[in-house]
């Protein structure tokens, strides 16, 4: 290294080291969004403003740029990490720079303004009317996004597609999406009635929410959620967060009549939670720590929700346990019934609560609305009546108000347009890791050990271990061991479906 | 207003809204310091470190510094409170620069270092020697500081005093301390003996934790400890910490076997919290809001803990609601028994749990070894045994070990030398201050009353409202009529220790 490179080093170190500090705001904050008191929030969301506008200072100054410019021209000098972190910081810088400070920290205003106060309102009221306009305003900004930041290939939704999963376009989830509608739907048409009906202490018990809190307490030890370096916590819509690979937190929520709801809630988090505590250390202090992706995030919370959650191996070591909390109300209920039970599908209109086989048409509809946003033909003023469509057209459903339709989501009230699509895709990603990952060695038998220690170590080596310092197209062919091909997700959930209701594929 | 003063109004303006900002991360993290997962410390703290960094680069930065120099020199075409204001971060800002940063960085890490991890394993295992090697340079440091920041007029600590509570100094501390050894200990020495015993029932009884907790709810109404603006967390420590005038947060903590524990720290930190609720809204956004400073935030908490919470009259009103909650274990007591027990005093070797006689005894010993620690005869070393020492000739005890002693308070491990004697001269500030409500209104027949509403409204337009706008004893002066005047002080608890133990003055 060059001395004016080695310069650049020391002063990229020290950015970057304020650039990771500035997270520690924004994580405390979004940790107790549900807890804090009303009155507080306009104060401290100016002070997020500030400091929103202090980081994109550091992100787009002259110092830091000139660092990462330094640092980008003598790439083929750098280790393989540096080198791919340098790439991406730029990019990501060179993004940040194309928008405007004035509409990037307005925007900022818009999402505050939005989410969660208004958010809850609409979803509480049904009402999408309250949300409306921030939702107009949200769209109009992710099409200008669109516009600074469009290259050659990159245009429209396929900036934003890609910036959820890089290497992800309209092309490629429009062929993902073809193949669902053209082999999971006439499927679906054929499982749904084919099933057995569920055992009826699931509906006329109550399950006491103590008694969930305490399962879920001993989940965390089934899924290795160290308590040196997690927290659990409670908030109407579940989430992971998390700072460096030694502070990851969950939120899980709890229904007196909804016993499945808290467990698989909080088996997707930890799945979520998992992959951050299993970053390799080397990459805390640097930009190539935490989570690659959306996808292969999703990948993972929906991997240990589904695959390994709704198993039969998984729940004939833990079933006992849970009937052991809950004796009064399973007292009449077998293994067989529970994990009926969990996997019992079911045309519905909340995509969180929804089961593993319909579970990709519901993000199916949001990524066709998505791609009119940016096509112009769904707007704020149409979107609720286009989604009420396409659930009667996709699930045969009347949506009965907003709360349940479209806005039962935070995502686009909070930003996040792109962000949807890769919740199938993950759990297409899923699917393909679970039949390499038996190449190995006997996944189900793993399921059934105390604890998934053995499915851990496994997704640590090939998966977690790398944080972002690869492509997430480069770690999921890494893992796989070829290219991502969706075609194992369809045959996973024919494979599992036909057999749990007696149908042929 | 000239251009250039406009022009540094801006942007004084603008980086004061940054300084303000960079409160939010270090509340946050405040606020869980007891419930984050040990493993996520190092990597949040030094976060912590690099945002301190960041603010103390803004703090002495040139440009800060340019803007508050030209509103220094205009300070007379200014409004008041900015010209307070001015004057006062000019003075802060001087004396920051006067730190060289390579030390203030490295006393943060003493800091981290020492609170709360080591500072909780000393006072846990009693063992001092876990927080020695801290406390040493903590001492060195403040010495330095007290050197880089003398005055003229200020000398060593004297400059510590000066900055817990401006205008005090050793001088007027050693009359103030020398006054409650010639007329407090002799009439303490009198007193104690003199007391009845407390009733059977408190040391017999157990009381419910969940039970305190209900009734510390209700008296947050008593206290007017709005919901919308207020948290209440649990902490082994209690305390209050705010950010802005809209998010009060108090902790508390239950014990099973001591009541009046719980009851007095909710009284004591609402008080604190009550001070910040009520500054004016005007000051909210500005350098000048938040209370002006220890003393007068002690003599807060302390008046409501005390002359209002420990009054037969306040309790007349809630002890009937006290009794319904324990039913059963205060079936036999009555309102006189109570506040007999609630007023028992007794030498003791906790500060905190200190009944308000003897409480000054506590200050005095802390005042008395942090005077030695500048002049060189109190060091890390001697410190223990000088404590224990210290509180046979006062108090007439031998202190067990150092988690009852000199490890028992985190101030000093935390960094805080010279915060101490404020509380002493907070209860006596207090004292004054009821004498002078009196005269406005029946103060004791207010304490009867469903809350605190009339005493609140009096302290909100003598004190609370002016946040920091003025000195400090500018505001004590303005409310009291006079004067501060330790002579209430003592007369306050003579007279009702007096009565309480019938005895003489």
């Amino acid at each position: 290294m060059t001395e004016s490179v080695k310069r650049a080093k020391r002063t990229y170190d020290k950015l970057t080291r304020r650039i990771r500090a500035f997270n520690l705001p924004f994580f405390l904050a979004s940790w107790e969004e549900e807890s804090l008191p009303p009155a507080a929030r306009p104060y401290r969301d100016k002070q997020l403003l500030e400091l929103s506008s202090m980081l994109y200072e550091l992100q787009t100054g002259k110092s830091f740029k000139n660092a990462v410019e330094v640092l980008y021209s003598a790439r083929d000098e750098l280790d393989p990490v540096l080198r791919h972190e340098i790439e991406n910081v730029k990019l990501s810088a060179d993004k940040l720079a194309k928008v405007p400070k004035k509409e990037y920290l307005a925007y900022q205003n818009v999402i505050l303004d939005s989410y969660p106060a208004k958010f809850v309102k609409a979803k509480t009221t049904g009402d999408f009317s309250v949300v409306k306009p921030c939702l107009e305003k949200i769209i109009a900004y992710n099409r200008k996004y669109a516009e600074w930041e469009q290259t050659e290939s990159l245009k429209g939704y396929d900036v934003l597609l890609d910036e959820y999963e890089k290497g992800m376009t309209v092309q490629k989830y429009d062929e993902f999406f073809g193949l669902i509608k053209s082999e999971l739907i006439p499927f679906i048409k054929r499982a749904l009635p084919a099933q057995k009906p569920v055992h009826p202490a699931f509906a006329s018990q109550k399950f006491d929410v103590e008694k969930q809190k305490q399962f879920c307490k001993y989940l965390g030890g089934v899924m290795l959620f160290d308590n040196d370096k997690t927290m659990m916590g409670e908030s109407e819509h579940p989430y992971t967060n998390n700072n460096g690979n030694c502070d990851v937190r969950i939120t899980d929520h709890y229904y007196e009549d909804d016993l499945a709801s808290a467990i698989f809630s909080a088996i997707h988090e930890m799945g979520h939670g998992l992959y951050e505590l299993q970053v390799s250390d080397d990459l805390q202090y640097t930009m190539s720590g935490g989570g690659v992706s959306m996808a292969v995030h999703e990948s993972q919370s929906r991997f240990f929700e589904n695959n390994v959650g709704r198993s039969r191996q998984f729940w004939q070591r833990h079933f006992p346990v849970l009937k052991d909390i809950f004796r009064e109300e399973l007292k009449d209920v077998e293994l067989d019934d529970f994990v009926h039970y969990i996997n019992h599908a079911k045309a519905g209109f909340v995509r969180t609560e929804a089961d593993e086989l319909t579970y990709p048409l519901h993000v199916l509809i949001r990524y066709e609305l998505e791609k009119g946003m940016f096509e112009g033909t769904v707007t704020a003023d149409n979107v609720e009546k286009l989604w009420n469509e396409k659930y009667k057209e996709y699930l045969g459903l009347d949506v009965p108000n907003a709360g349940k339709g479209v806005v039962q989501d935070m995502h686009w009230y909070g930003g996040n347009i792109g962000y949807f699509p890769t919740y199938a895709l993950g759990s297409a990603y899923a699917a393909q890791i679970l039949f390499a990952m038996q190449k190995d060695f006997d996944v189900y038998a793993a399921m059934g050990e105390e604890n998934v220690g053995k499915i851990a170590a496994w997704l640590k080596e090939h998966i977690h271990k790398y944080g972002s310092s690869k492509d997430p197209a480069e770690i999921i062919e890494g893992a796989v061991g070829g290219p991502f091909d969706p075609h194992y997700y369809i045959k996973y959930l024919k494979d599992k479906y036909s057999a749990l209701c007696g149908i042929s594929e």
